[in-house]
């Protein structure tokens, strides 16, 4: 079997990124790990931070894993210097360009996932790049109309029906047709790339106590209850909605593959909180496999050795599970 | 030093209410529990679940504590029959009738601190009183203009900026006015009645990751962190805005006397979670102590026998600590 071919992010160049990856090469791994990076700014970081390192470049024809302390490498040229722990607008392009050569890459089909490393999404917007996430830019990028973000943890998957928009604007954003679109693909991934035959999701409410009869909001009534029971028609396994303060509980997590929250807060505090620095970012829908880290780029830790690779292994060990499923 | 005298409302008596304090009236309580409910349906109830059960009537000028297996009760009339597991909205009034009179003794200064079950607010608000939480209504009833809920278990308490609203709502309820009141009753009330001599706040912000330097949402920007600014001048230790998924880690924990949610969801599912069926609701702003258990009324369970002591006794014994506190 050929071994495995996985895309890998840094992001951030002044953030953790860099750092995690180098850390992560000291061991063997058991894919080709390709990194869409500048070469210049991982040798300098690999001195940072004491670590040796080995760059190897990228040959589309050798599928070879690198062996422990070093790396294969698609250099995407930077601009400037790179100050761990100080951003630059001008490094956002460079940013932005090794997630768009990471997913072309993986459009053509030489690789079998990508993982991301954090992104600053403030200094992107700052270089005048319109970016609101990796995982809408990979869908935009790959012409995917619906994509969802899950987080995954041992024991926990939570899918998000709405991801990075003001809390303002949820009520809205939960409509029928996102409900449909979301549950769908939900369902279609795991029973395609999980290897689950028929998943059962538990799906929260939008209103504190799922609206409690409508008492505390009327969405669950007006739109989450009709939008599910047309999908358990079509036999789809859906429980719900069920209050986010009672859906985390053993009795449903034991029957549940994955919790559908309504919004980024009311599904990811629980999660993280589960996860301990060890929680997955896996987005479905894509016509790849996509994982990334949980966190953000923590600049104030860059170059200093103290990051934690925890998010980052789950990542990748994470891809290449999906990946090997999918062969 | 007197005995406390603690006032206990079970709350509906459709209910698992019943049954938990009577569960927990076969141990002996370093209190006078004075029960505010129908000695009838408690009797019956008692009978159901086959446990022993002597009550006793109160007397305003005698705190000695109940012996195991018997209560205190403050008789409250009750029209009609009990039947578990079946509401009627014909005990609306007398459920709200327990908690009044239980507001009272304490308003009268006889007790040192309210416990109350499980209420159904829909089967209240059926029976014609609108009726949207107990802390609402103690509130009302004590001419109390402002009240925190918050939740607390074995290493966390959250707070909540705002409680049971819509989520659509919950934008526009977080004002300058709001956030200076929460967070004045939580500092006055951690001083006072916790024992805490400086309280340390964590803040979630309203938006995934507290808005992202406005990118996702500006309510951070233009009301949270100016009234937490001039709530630090006025000396008060605030951290955040923090975005609600990272708030939960332990860096952050390790120092929080107190998490403050901006609203119900992004606060009680991981605070649920981590208590694991055993977290207390503590009313702060009162002028008297209020506990409660965390759950609802559990149709299903109540005369099975199967209900979970664990909530309804965290709640006694944190009145209990609060009160010996206070004295």
């Amino acid at each position: 079997m050929k071994p495995l071919r996985i895309a890998v992010t840094p992001g951030e160049p002044a953030g953790i990124g860099p750092d995690l990856i180098i850390a992560l090469a000291q061991q063997a791994w058991p894919a080709q790990l390709v990194i869409f990076a500048n070469a210049t700014m991982l040798r300098e970081r690999a001195r940072q931070l004491d670590l040796p390192l080995t760059l190897l470049p990228y040959d589309t024809d050798d599928v070879t894993p690198a062996a422990a302390g070093s790396l294969i490498i698609h250099d995407v040229p930077l601009v400037g210097t790179v100050q761990p722990g100080t951003l630059n607008p001008e490094h956002g392009h460079y940013v932005v360009e090794t997630l768009r050569l990471a997913c072309e890459a993986n459009m053509q089909g030489h690789f079998d996932a990508v993982v991301t490393g954090p992104v600053h999404k403030g200094i992107i917007n700052q270089s005048g790049i319109s970016f609101s996430g990796h995982t809408e830019f990979f869908a935009h990028q790959s012409h995917t109309a619906d994509v969802v973000m899950m987080l995954a943890t041992t024991g926990l998957n939570v899918a998000l029906a709405t991801t990075h928009i003001p809390l303002a604007y949820v009520s809205k954003a939960i409509t029928r047709d996102r409900l449909h679109n979301v549950i769908r693909i939900i369902d279609h991934d795991f029973r395609t790339k999980f290897g689950v035959p028929r998943p059962h999701l538990f799906v929260c409410g939008l209103n504190p106590h799922a609206g409690e009869d409508g008492h505390l909001g009327r969405e669950e009534i007006d739109v989450i209850s009709p939008a599910l029971d047309e999908l358990r028609e079509q036999g789809m396994l859906i429980s719900g909605p069920l209050p986010a303060d009672t859906i985390f509980q053993p009795k449903y997590l034991e029957q549940a593959d994955v919790v559908l929250a309504m919004y980024h807060d009311q599904g990811l505090p629980v999660l993280k909180f589960k996860g301990f620095g060890a929680s997955v970012n896996i987005t479905l829908g894509l016509p790849f496999i996509r994982t990334s880290v949980d966190h953000g780029t923590a600049l104030d830790l860059a170059g200093s050795g103290k990051a934690d690779t925890g998010s980052f292994q789950q990542a990748l060990s994470k891809a290449i599970e999906l990946a090997n499923q999918k062969k």
